[in-house]
């Protein structure tokens, strides 16, 4: 039997966008959203603008240069999402029980996200047919 | 100044997959997660697996002979998530916010989702940066 991995809830969710400054303006027009942060990460090479959805994170993000992950799966698949992300007590227990269920993993121990300071790690998109997966520390920090 | 969509939470995000049936099989081996509902939708051609993350639904979804929309997705795209739906208090009042917001709209009028009794409406994915994005009545009743 599998181990289970214990969710809080779904952290964010990561919309592959060419141009985020347009998506952002998109998004406010159509929904009237308030932005809750932007960023840039520039070793993951995305400029990020962040809307709250109860709990739940909608992020779109573009490459910063045009040779990253997010362009490579624009060119891929089209703009779209890109990841789903779960929220956990403890990303390193979570990804100790994902090992003991011999879940296909890009880290074997978490990164640390500096911007909101919460460990994270990734499942490989082959493990969950096809989406990029996260687990992520903690209740939101914003 | 756009008039605010205000929603509950994310109350479902669909993976379209080729093979539900090993699709489910993989998630629970990955996460020892529990179905919370499986449904096959003729008119809509989806057989679906749902489970539940906080009060979010990851539904998985394979069509049922081949010729509708989630294999369109997959055969343009590959497996990967086809589309988020916003948890609103009333559909139909919603979806006059977006009509005043001059937002591309698939359905003019909520359809009704039999299975859980609850009014939903979808809007184009041009408006949303390539996510088919659903708008849908009320809590959760499982």
């Amino acid at each position: 039997m599998p181990e289970k991995l214990v969710t809080n809830f779904v952290d964010h969710i990561c919309i592959a966008v060419k141009d985020v400054k347009q998506a952002e303006e998109d998004y406010i027009a159509a929904f009237g959203w308030e932005v809750a942060y932007r960023y840039v990460d520039e070793p993951e090479k995305i400029r990020v603008t962040g809307f709250m959805v109860g709990p739940t994170a909608i992020e779109i993000m573009e490459d910063t240069d045009g040779t990253g992950e997010v362009a490579k799966f624009v060119q891929r698949s089209g703009e779209g999402v890109m990841l789903i992300s779960y929220n956990v007590d403890n990303c390193e227990k979570s990804l100790e029980t994902l090992k003991r269920n011999k879940v296909q993993l890009i880290d074997q121990k978490p990164r640390l996200f500096a911007e909101h300071k919460r460990n994270f790690a990734f499942i490989h998109p082959r493990a969950t047919h096809g989406i990029l997966t996260e687990i992520i520390d903690g209740k939101y920090l914003l």
